[in-house]
């Protein structure tokens, strides 16, 4: 029987993929209905599941993700993510989730760190790619 | 007997822990000898134990940093952390761990997302804190 952590990350592999394609019954039957998406960044929250299906249904440009590291525990997960929109340049985004009793996703916060230059100072320890 | 899942997930938690104690000796014993630690928002690396933690050492200001969830398995882990310099409002920080076969930290990314607006579009669905 496979333990809860192994259930927490395939859902969280399940999040991104039918994300990834569209498969909207699938994604949603991963939530909780009242789940709480979170954006730290912008500050914006959406309640319950539908919004948030929507959220994603409306979210506009021919975007792409592809899973680079999923770890869960029985309570919280981690998918560390490319995004792209259409042929521009990937970028790395992570979501952490929350688990209920159940094994639905009870919280989603996500997080999209935007590149900028290094301050100066650290040239002596640093290289650049 | 601890499973290595929360070997790592302990060694993730004290990661973050002796930083904030500035306790090198704590926080060098974490580390492989040739870690690699990365930032791909400034494209930036630094190659072994040594110069990372000079790094850490010479890094400026009065810097803080607290654990909000630490997650791992056997190969991976990752901390979700606020950090603050001084006074100033906290903010969000990720760090990805790679674990060695003998335990130790062998790859290390971690992010730093900055605030943003939310894009217009979405007021319908999103509310502000």
């Amino acid at each position: 029987m496979a333990g809860r952590g192994e259930l927490t990350r395939a859902a969280v592999e399940r999040f991104i993929d039918s994300l990834e394609r569209r498969d909207w019954e699938s994604w949603e039957g991963l939530l909780d209905p009242d789940v709480v998406y979170e954006l730290p960044q912008s500050r914006e929250r959406i309640r319950g599941r539908e919004r948030y299906l929507q959220f994603n249904q409306e979210f506009p440009g021919d975007w792409h993700l592809e899973l680079k590291v999923a770890i869960a525990d029985e309570r919280n997960g981690v998918a560390w993510f490319w995004w792209r929109v259409g042929a521009e340049e990937p970028g790395d985004a992570m979501a952490f989730f929350r688990f209920g009793d159940d094994g639905l996703i009870t919280a989603v916060t996500d997080f999209w760190p935007e590149p900028y230059e290094p301050p100066s100072g650290r040239e002596h320890l640093v290289e650049r790619w």
